[in-house]
């Protein structure tokens, strides 16, 4: 007799079979005497079918009308599937995020919720009915659609538990839950049973692909009960949760990014304000920086720092028209990097861990090209044709498939 | 400096090269000072293509959930079409059924139109944007999104000139307006300048396929002037509104309709009551009758009716099991019939109208199975294979091409 929030993405209603599917799995869990909220995404490639034909009509479409057409993806999805519970005999009511009441700012294409309003929700809890919720989109204060964003459907479930004050939250993936690193590439990648949220936190935003961070930023923040588990099979998948710290491991993850180009600017004059000309001038154009390096040279520093692929171009062309404002030699830059990291909430309070890991790589021959730690994770970036090597050695080295 | 509300069918707004030249009609419509309002459907296939989606996961989905599923196809078509405009570089906003304040009662499937809240469209035009409204579509007081119906975009576009006053309501076509019969049939129809309300509901109830009737009483009842015109040139089209007595031809159009079937109950009991057992059972389970025809024998009657085909098979059905309670002989069935009308509101005053259309179909060698006259139209029923033949002779008899 719990209350329990599912979400199913894209890839799990791509068609009529696992509309049928995920239709049967809701449906157990309601059989099983629960209150069951569904929040989904749109079908397949719906999404990018979508974003084509508008491209095709106007590349620079407002983002208004891009969230008015996008949001259409999400809207076939619930009411297919609310379809495919009617057809198992089982009440059922779809509602789009407007109608489960969630009330965004005005940031069309990546709107945060506000609130949601729950009075709905709740109606039709009590009427008995199973409730398919459209992930991804919500309304603003001028009645318009809005789309929250990438992750958008995992962040629609989270804010749904967290504004019903559901037991737990089930994120249904592709895969069988939070693995110590990407099966694909070590395949001896142990599935771990749970993991604390900060440590997740990491794992999403180094490339993990499992669950995006807003949402488990969200559940932190509100305490919800994150599960994230197989479509495909009845495993319990991994339980994202506040742990304790008697129970922190050292290290719990190996992640790898490829999505990682480097900058280096050399040659510039050595005083203060230059770091500051630099990553100012990025952050006014949206360009986000990861890692930063910094060394000295006799009057002269040099400093490297990493960017997304997609913001490389827009990153140098800024750079070079700026190159006497800063006051630089020389711009280097390369994409055939990739990021390495582990994470651990236990490395906190273990400097050693990050000279291990640089042992591993050392051992299997991966020459570092920068390094990056915070208090639960280590960093390093790589040749990209070395980061599968590197991941495997880093694995092996923290014995995390034993 | 006029208020116009313009209507754009799923044809027209097919593939990207007919949203942008849709696109640029509306744009000229702009320029030219006018305040616009736009009604749109769903592109060409869309919305058979959603049913069919539908069809394979539950073939007896609710009707609420076909009204989720396929209001998506509006809401594709007015996002597309306003970033068509913004390409053009005008002022748009694109607003769903609900954001136009469009309020219905709560039939799922067949919704009918209560009422427009305009202070939203108000609004927008006195920002000066142009307003894309999806058509067929508006919200019930549930909060839910209901479907208009088949013509419910017309519906839409005529409610929206209604409530707003509009100056003139705009239906966009495929044929360049209202002809005296169809022109695939007949080469010398002739397009017709105006015509009245009422002779539009006759064609159009008659098989005439370019307004649907909903829409045609709308406006007759609301008084808003209609105009039926080509999405392909710049002709003015028909011009369909309240014309002065004087001005009443006798005969404007001639019609066809294939969808008919012809259902005959030989041997009935010549009692009262016997007409009543029928029609009533026939209403019951939502079969529309429409011509009539009851012929007396000796201690017997017959009683012949037609039905659209698809009703046939379900009308036949409860017949024969009704059989001892209506009491008759024998049930004749055929299909390979079609209606064919002429329609003018003069005939009211000129009963010979009828006997000259007979005339022409003596001389053509046509039979006539049934006849049914109203005040301004008369129908008979003929064989399907002849029913080109008897439009034709039914024209050049009145002298339409003229």
């Amino acid at each position: 007799m719990a209350l329990i929030v599912q979400k199913f993405g894209g890839s799990s209603v791509a068609d009529k079979e696992r509309v049928m599917r995920v239709a049967n799995r809701i449906v157990d869990t309601y059989k099983e005497g629960n209150s069951v909220v569904v929040a989904v995404s749109a079908q397949g490639d719906t999404t990018d079918d979508l974003i084509a034909k508008a491209q095709e009509i106007n590349p620079n479409a407002s983002k208004r009308e891009m969230d008015m057409l996008l949001s259409t993806g999400e809207q076939i999805s619930i009411a297919l599937l609310a379809m495919a519970i009617e057809s198992l005999g089982y009440p059922v009511v779809s509602l789009t995020g407007r109608q489960a009441g969630i009330k965004c700012d005005s940031n069309y294409g990546s709107a945060k919720i506000d609130n949601i309003q729950v009075q709905r929700l709740k109606n039709e809890l009590d009427s008995k009915r199973i409730v398919i919720v459209a992930g991804f989109q919500g309304i603003n204060k001028a009645d318009d659609v809005v789309t929250l964003g990438r992750g958008g459907s995992d962040t629609t479930a989270v804010a749904l538990a967290a504004a019903l004050g559901a037991d737990v939250c089930e994120i249904f993936t592709d895969v069988e839950g939070v693995y110590t690193t990407d099966p694909r590439i070590v395949k001896e990648a142990k599935k771990l049973d749970d993991i604390s949220y900060d440590e997740m936190l990491e794992l999403a935003s180094l490339g993990a692909n499992v669950l995006h961070n807003r949402s488990v930023e969200m559940a932190k923040k509100y305490n919800v009960n994150l599960v994230v588990r197989s479509s495909f099979n009845r495993e319990p998948g991994t339980v994202v949760k506040e742990v304790n710290s008697v129970e922190k491991m050292l290290v719990r993850g190996v992640t790898r990014d490829n999505d990682v180009a480097r900058i280096a600017l050399l040659g510039i004059e050595d005083a203060p304000g230059e770091a500051f000309k630099i990553f100012s001038l990025l952050a006014k154009h949206g360009i986000n920086v990861d890692i930063i390096l910094q060394s000295i040279g006799r009057d002269t520093k040099d400093i490297s720092f990493t960017v997304t692929e997609s913001n490389l171009d827009k990153a140098i062309k800024l750079l070079e028209e700026k190159k006497d404002y800063i006051g630089y030699h020389e711009l280097k830059q390369r994409s055939d990097v990739s990021k390495v990291s582990i994470v651990g909430a236990g490395m906190v309070n273990n400097p050693g861990v990050a000279a291990q890991m640089f042992e591993a790589l050392y051992d299997a021959g991966i020459n570092i090209h920068m390094i990056s730690t915070s208090e639960i994770k280590v960093s390093v970036l790589v040749n990209s044709k070395n980061a599968e090597r590197a991941v495997a050695a880093i694995h092996d080295k923290f014995h995390l498939a034993d």
